[in-house]
């Protein structure tokens, strides 16, 4: 929370300031990925490993789509779903609920299912045909919804169900916290510059939440510099970092169909990151098909969203830069 | 070769025998698994790692689409196209062809572009649209072929490029070998039963060649069974083994699309190793689907064709058993 207010119980907002809360390790770094999540009692598991790094000539590429649904949110879903079965007796939880454009839904949709739990996804009526198809085969209930992507939200958090929104619930976010400590165990010496892609902003805010972690329990000296991508279509921190106007109404479209948020409701926070830790770039749908097309060539099938890092890399190439590539190329319709 | 002739060149098969070669290894198992093929002066990477392992309560599970191109395949083409990359200037090879329903081709795609290689890739008229388009998306030239299974393969021999076939070609085959390394490494005591789909035999033969060597390396005492799955439409090894008629004109079709040699050109060396080491199961497209949507709930989405192994399993558990999936779900058209 932005006030510094302490959660009570599974409340969404702090009561004060109406942010989503942030969870904090008190704790020195410990080897043992799992042990970082001392709040989670039994730990799901679907068979993660740490994801590759493939070090190329120019820059190095960190597959984080090697999971379980073939995206970084299972990092996210695997310790939120784990806290939901933890708390589920305690709260009478047997059906949760959830909003996604596409690779959120199919990994809550996963990590639920195999907890026990039915589990409703409600995406935008513009889903792509694959990613309702992956939702689906998880055997979670697909619920389209007309409207905005506010519409699609509403409608999650009004069901009757436990809304395990990736972008409130501070779990989702802290589970991205072990993208960061893999990153460390897999160099001797950390990257200067590592690329994500930006949407809703989990991404960015957990990486920088275990790197902070890093920081803090004195395992890395200095912060590498995190390089945030969005799209030209929608770009709120880039306009905010950049002092530039942006208008979260305009209707243009990218085909980085994984990053829609316009009105990111964790702008501030990670507004914050940036200006202190990194910088923000914008790129093209040209640019980016460009990229995916090069990095499929090279062995590395990425869906769009994921290619905009590499498409930001070649607008300004830096030495000792890791790239993040969040999504697998077979989750795009072409 | 079936006559033991020795190999003189890159010909496919044995001038003797007809037969295709078959790699011999005759040096102790290394811990360094890359060291096992030392025949290969440039080791290609496309930031593969070992797959996953997921214990389950029943059985396990061996997640083996976690590589490049989402198939168990790119443990083959890793070491075919190593081998051609190091031949390629002794015999002047720019361009390979290959013949496949999909998922070889995607993986023989990736490695031979990331080479540096032209690649043309031959497929049925029949080929499922979301292999046809990852084959493409890596950049090779994909030609459809009518006809049979066998024009197919006639296409991409006869044409002027380097046949890079993953049947014919020992190197892929022998490439499989990493599989078993694997999980030899993976466990404390080797399962009992390992259930792998069959249809060519690549995988049945390049598993089977990787135990032997763990076995006569003196790493394992004795060889887990091996159990061969195939679809009730295209059995011609369970056929052979269970002395049934099988007629390899039949037009039957399975859901299992990957699953699709009639007339395997490595069936008798398949027959030798199940007689000894193993059983063959067939599976009816119900069981197949049904498997496939239970496996999903659990949290692992795979092909059609991957999920034979967990169909077999259902019809007759056995306990200490390792299934191996070996293509992402994703790969499906629904």
């Amino acid at each position: 929370m932005v006030c510094g207010k302490k959660r009570v119980g599974e409340e969404l907002r702090c009561k004060s300031c109406g942010s989503p809360f942030e969870i904090r390790t008190g704790f020195h770094y410990r080897e043992n990925i799992e042990d970082n999540f001392p709040y989670i009692k039994n730990m799901i598991s679907l068979g993660e490993s740490e994801t590759p790094i493939f070090h190329g000539d120019d820059f190095d590429l960190k597959l984080d789509y090697m999971l379980p649904t073939f995206s970084y949110k299972d990092r996210g879903s695997r310790i939120l779903i784990s806290h939901i079965a933890d708390i589920r007796d305690s709260y009478g939880i047997t059906r949760i609920s959830e909003d996604s454009s596409g690779n959120a839904g199919a990994s809550i949709a996963a990590y639920g299912s195999a907890a026990g739990l039915a589990v409703d996804i409600y995406v935008p009526e513009t889903v792509a045909g694959r990613k309702f198809s992956q939702i689906q085969a998880y055997g979670a209930n697909v619920i389209k919804v007309k409207g905005s992507r506010e519409d699609v939200q509403s409608a999650a958090e009004r069901s009757e169900s436990f809304y395990a929104s990736h972008v409130l619930r501070p779990e989702f976010r802290d589970g991205i916290r072990t993208l960061a400590y893999e990153i460390y165990r897999q160099y001797d010496r950390m990257p200067r510059n590592i690329y994500i892609p930006v949407s809703a902003g989990t991404l960015l805010l957990g990486l920088y939440s275990g790197l902070r972690h890093l920081m803090e329990s004195g395992e890395i000296a200095e912060m590498p510099a995190i390089v945030a991508v969005q799209t030209e279509a929608v770009s709120p921190l880039c306009a905010k970092i950049n002092g530039l106007n942006y208008d979260p109404d305009n209707k243009l479209s990218s085909i980085a169909d994984a990053l829609v948020s316009r009105k990111p409701v964790l702008l501030q926070k990670m507004y914050q990151v940036i200006s202190e830790y990194g910088r923000c770039m914008t790129v093209s749908d040209d640019e980016i098909i460009e990229a995916r097309n090069r990095l499929a060539k090279k062995g590395f099938l990425v869906e769009y969203s994921s290619a905009t890092v590499y498409a930001a890399f070649r607008k300004k190439p830096q030495e000792n830069s890791l790239l993040v590539l969040t999504g697998s190329g077979l989750k795009n319709d072409s």
